[in-house]
């Protein structure tokens, strides 16, 4: 894929994708979702609701409490269990987000100040934990022991994730193999948690369970696949996170895995120096972007999560035609077009 | 209390409390507990069992998988679920432990370096949130509803009460019952939870239920206290913790609560100037015990202590005479005597 056909596509892709048909068909359970955890959210400890809370209302798109409240509807199910799960998907990724923010050291969430650069890590720690409790506690209430079987795993591979993760943060030589491993645990998991929980309230088949489980694993993926090449190339504004940001941190994501691996000894020092070393000057980002270019690092990372996506997509027309089903259709398509 | 009846209460005690009759009849469970947590702590990630069981073989006593222990054996009962909710109230403890250390800045922990001071705050967190997520799976693999519910409430409460106790960090103005209110969330909750798994898996009355609940609550609140005045007098091999590490780090306890509120107005800046502007020369860790022993802060500390050990005598006696119910008397007298 050239640049050209990368453009052309992206271009298509915005005009026919949207997450307008998913966000109007999960309208009514979603403002619901948004009311139990602002409920949730209080303490005693006043400190509490107002850091969980300015992140949780800080404007993120609510994408993993969306896809359980659609897989619920996938499968007709018009209970409250889907709306408190919803909700218990979002405190775990929002604890996710409090304590990577931590270990990163970052500066901007969603286009504003970190929890951390405001209250400290400190109470962005203990936040974090509250968070994660208040998940499993309104988890518990619904009383239903295979969503709490998949959310508990999906809680302990995340954190799994998060320390592989650490452990490669300047990893140049981490495998193609190793990244997915971790894209998996860290980002994936959550969303192939999120998706199952539709057929496991419903009370649907095993059948029903793994496919909507493979559904929500490959496009988490996508997801995240994507989210590697915007960072090098979004704008901030949409984005709502600094350009730049993995390469500035050294945090080794695909497009320079594929790039450092077909370069020549001159551009392996040029990475080392920057992103092992941490040396960089204000036109070192530029080359980055130049020398990924150059071995169509963008385009080879863009194409896995078009795979991905195709195989998220091939599980979800197994489905009888719905409203819900090409919504989550269109889903697919928007995660690949999200910016340009 | 005069520091002379003090040192012979102390000494009376010891004589007579230890917790040996107590491991020896949770002994052969014990050694299960330990060999599932070490199963357990297992992962891809092989820094998680690192990290992770370098603290918890650093030397615990493990009480509080004990109590549980010994709370289902107070009630006969004899299954393999105690032995798993007592592994994750140790999970959810070291859990705390490492994120602690973190906000904490710890150096030393159990007289070892703290893992955060070897392995980073990252890690620390990141592997924290493994044990948390690790807990609740173990937990939920039990299938008791009412086991979940009491564990993830109190790990939400000990959240919350490390925030708080974050909030009141430099606060000399503390009034004693917002310190309780800390104690309590921080630590007695878990005592609580690890006490009322016992008659919940073995499936007793509500009554029952309370009364160890009761009875846990008032351990730890006694243990906290007592841990507050060792911080200013154990001898550092056998708490394995700093002495003055509270002192140290301006952590308002209740010592110095008593002892700031008698104070005259040089005392008050003397305490000011360490505890909340943390200017201290090497003299004023002396100075503060001085301080304190002239409002007898210390007595009064392990007289409120003595108040909640006795509630929790009074709440076992009403249960039948039996090898355990003495035993865990005796552990309340130990509560009260671990160290001159």
């Amino acid at each position: 894929m050239t640049q050209e056909d990368l453009r052309i596509f992206k271009k298509e892709h915005r005009k026919i994708a949207s997450l307008e048909s998913l966000m109007s068909l999960v309208e009514t359970d979603l403002v619901q979702v948004n009311a139990l955890i602002l409920e949730r959210l209080q303490s005693s400890v006043e400190l509490i609701p107002k850091i969980a809370g300015y992140l949780i209302k800080s404007g993120g798109k609510r994408l993993r409490p969306v896809l359980t409240l659609a897989s619920a509807q996938l499968f007709n199910y018009q209970e409250k269990k889907a709306i408190a799960l919803a909700a218990c998907v979002e405190f775990i990724h929002t604890a996710t987000l409090l304590h990577d923010d931590v270990v990163d050291d970052s500066i901007l969430r969603r286009g504003h100040a970190s929890a951390n650069q405001i209250w400290g890590n400190q109470a962005s720690v203990l936040v974090g934990d509250f968070l994660f409790s208040r998940s499993f506690e309104l988890m518990v209430e619904q009383e239903s022991l295979a969503a709490l079987k998949v959310l508990s795993k999906a809680s302990s591979t995340i954190s799994q994730g998060e320390v592989l993760q650490l452990l490669h943060i300047n990893d140049l030589e981490m495998t193609v193999e190793k990244y997915l491993e971790i894209v998996h645990a860290k980002t994936a998991t959550l969303f192939e948690a999120a998706t199952r929980i539709g057929p496991i309230i419903a009370q649907k088949s095993s059948e029903d369970e793994k496919k909507l489980a493979e559904f929500g694993h490959n496009l988490g993926m996508a997801f995240q696949l994507v989210d590697d090449v915007l960072d090098y190339m979004a704008d901030e504004t949409l984005l709502g996170k600094a350009i730049g940001d993995d390469f500035r941190e050294g945090k080794i994501t695909l497009p320079v895995i594929y790039g450092y691996q077909m370069s020549d000894q001159a551009e392996k020092r040029f990475w080392h120096k920057t992103m092992v070393n941490l040396e960089q000057d204000e036109k070192d980002f530029n080359q980055a972007i130049t020398l990924l270019k150059k071995y169509q690092a963008f385009e080879n990372t863009l194409s896995l999560a078009e795979q991905y996506i195709q195989k998220a997509k091939q599980t979800l027309v197994t489905f009888p035609v719905s409203p819900i089903r090409e919504a989550l259709l269109e889903t697919c398509t928007f995660v690949m077009s999200r910016h340009s």
